[in-house]
């Protein structure tokens, strides 16, 4: 069976040799594994984020492809280093410490298991605690794509159950009114993502050509308000105009035309950020 | 025969999780493909850098690359996408906005066809509009790689002079005297490059040791004038020092040593940018 | 044989297509060959950190591996262009500019080559003197990498002690004090990183748990007075507190936890840099 790909994702930026390091452990684990980049530019110790980037690509990869995710801030202390496997057949190398919140309430986990230390660890380096990417994720990783390590081997299994979480509000929608989180923002193009499910909202009344009222909240406080239409593209506005849309994950997203939303208004994402949608009619 | 090397540039940042996502489809097309990163990092909407980009690294890699350029302002308007076949035997995958520009003019393109989306686009992610990258160029390009489908099977061909193209000013010499456009600025070392070819330069009378006035006009207002020698590298002047030189394209630029010409004097590229070389007698 | 891996590390930037180009080339001398990034956010013209880097990771990588570093202000000078042979069995293909500095004298090389350019350089690039990660380090790479040229045909070898390198002070230790330079800055997390191996440490009276006065110069001149304790992780102090800690080369360091102690206390790294610990008892 051909050896799965190991896709990384970590906070660490590619400005210093931390990626170098972690990838040359798997290339000695084993020369013919495939590393991808999955983005190494998650902000700093933001585990939601974490968990959202794999929620965003992990299901565009082929079936059990490996991904390490290395967003850390407790490294070297009583958190769990785990593995989990999903409902759909991929495997996660992560601290248990929320980088599993949206895999385990979108898609499922099967299975997860913390890393035995003792056996998946990388033995030269047991002076520092502080580098789990390169000493534990990335050579238990390496270990479990050559096949050298089942995934049983990984260390001992405990319950799905048990996994930490962050809380995830569900969206709310009636006839013609929409209400979520903003889930994430696009921090390339500054475009701001709401949890509400496209399906969702066609089904209570909304239309692409739909003229929106918009209402942007941080911990109840009203942040932005505007109005824009609903259009299946950014190009369907004028540049420098807002316009509500559908995302690539199929949510309802609002955007500024070849402009920076998230800048220019101030928002920001996490569950305290609310987004409102109602038609105007 | 061994399937091509697909590169990839867009201006989507590794900041987030799209370009993973794209890979991921591309992988799941045909897991034997191999990717390589040419940049990520355009100027957000910028398709003059686009094409400028393809036109400064393409010819160096083997015959067959196929290269997929995703700089798309007009995403899921009726901007056509496109696989274009140069004449000496390359592939571009991209929107039709201009990012064929450079190749067109100065390599040649031999046919052109646009993407039949009812075949080249991934079914399952219909319900968006926004990501074409991922939808339909990164699996498109992914197929032809793979063999999946002909270039012929990529959709109609159009006419070669119907692509969308960016006005390219030529440059003008004579004896002792060049003027031309800043074709493009460094974005790293903040060089500026005309698109004087030094072969061009050498014949009317310009030697490397000579001492040259320069001067840069934005919509032909003076920005910049100076005077620097014409040198083989930037280590022929001191630290901070301005100097002329020939670029790794052969035409000639200007720069500071171990300093940034374009911070520090403000300068900008495009048509409105001119260049002009003095040769002091 | 198996062909080795080529890890490049530059001041490039991914910002444009320099790296495109250079990687271009090695797959047009052979496609077969596998390139791994390094890193390319050495900072400008930074031949220390260009050093440091390859100390910082060659270690883990496979055995043979070659590594290409340019980060070359002088490049087009008489500066030499070489490929060294390290004591522990891997390949660097560099300028012989201070690059070389911290694997001299941390590894050890065994034998050094200046690169021939009437043979082991881009013919087709001749015209120009700027970019020689293209034409000459990549070039060169790729072909012993391919085993077109053995390491002896890379061009004349020359003594080892010839080779360019910074100073490197030593650190200084006695019973619960130890003095040394800050080696690197963590451009990423902001930690400070000294030359103080924590077995010395250790072996000095220094323990796990302990409290500590850290003094960092610049110049002899204070730049920064503080308490903190000597822990295994961040994790082990209160976010926003100041940590000693071992480091993932196991040397002593101090960062701020979940913070940035470069940046808030004004830090940098090079031997005109010291770092001061003494046990609080």
């Amino acid at each position: 069976m051909e050896k799965p790909i190991l896709v990384f994702q970590t906070d660490f930026t590619y400005k210093e040799g931390a990626i170098s390091s972690m990838y040359g452990v798997v290339k000695s684990v084993d020369r013919s594994l495939e590393i991808m980049d999955g983005t190494h530019e998650i902000p700093h110790f933001d585990t939601w984020s974490a968990s959202y980037r794999l929620y965003q690509y992990m299901r565009f990869w082929p079936k059990g492809t490996i991904f390490v995710s290395v967003v850390d801030p407790g490294v070297g202390t009583a958190r769990k280093a785990c593995v989990a496997k999903t409902l759909d057949g991929y495997y996660i190398v992560t601290p248990d410490n929320g980088s599993l919140t949206h895999i385990k309430a979108f898609t499922g986990i099967d299975e997860i298991r913390e890393i035995d230390e003792s056996i998946n660890r990388l033995p030269i380096t047991t002076g520092t605690s502080i580098f789990h990417g390169r000493d534990l994720f990335g050579y238990c990783a390496a270990r479990l794509a050559s096949g050298i390590i089942t995934f049983e081997e990984v260390g001992p299994e405990y319950p799905v159950k048990e996994i930490i979480v962050h809380d995830i509000p569900e969206p709310y929608l009636r006839e013609n009114f929409a209400e979520g989180i903003i889930e994430i923002c696009d921090p390339n193009f500054g475009n701001v993502w709401s949890n509400i499910p496209v399906d969702n909202f066609l089904g209570n009344g909304f239309q692409y050509g739909d003229f929106l009222k918009v209402v942007i909240r941080y911990q109840g406080q009203r942040i932005y308000e505007g109005k824009m239409p609903f259009a299946k593209s950014f190009g369907y506005v004028k540049k420098g105009d807002a316009v509500a849309y559908t995302n690539e994950l199929m949510k309802v997203a609002v955007a500024i035309s070849m402009g920076n939303f998230r800048e220019v208004h101030g928002v920001d994402f996490g569950h305290e950020w609310t987004i409102e949608f109602v038609k105007e009619v």
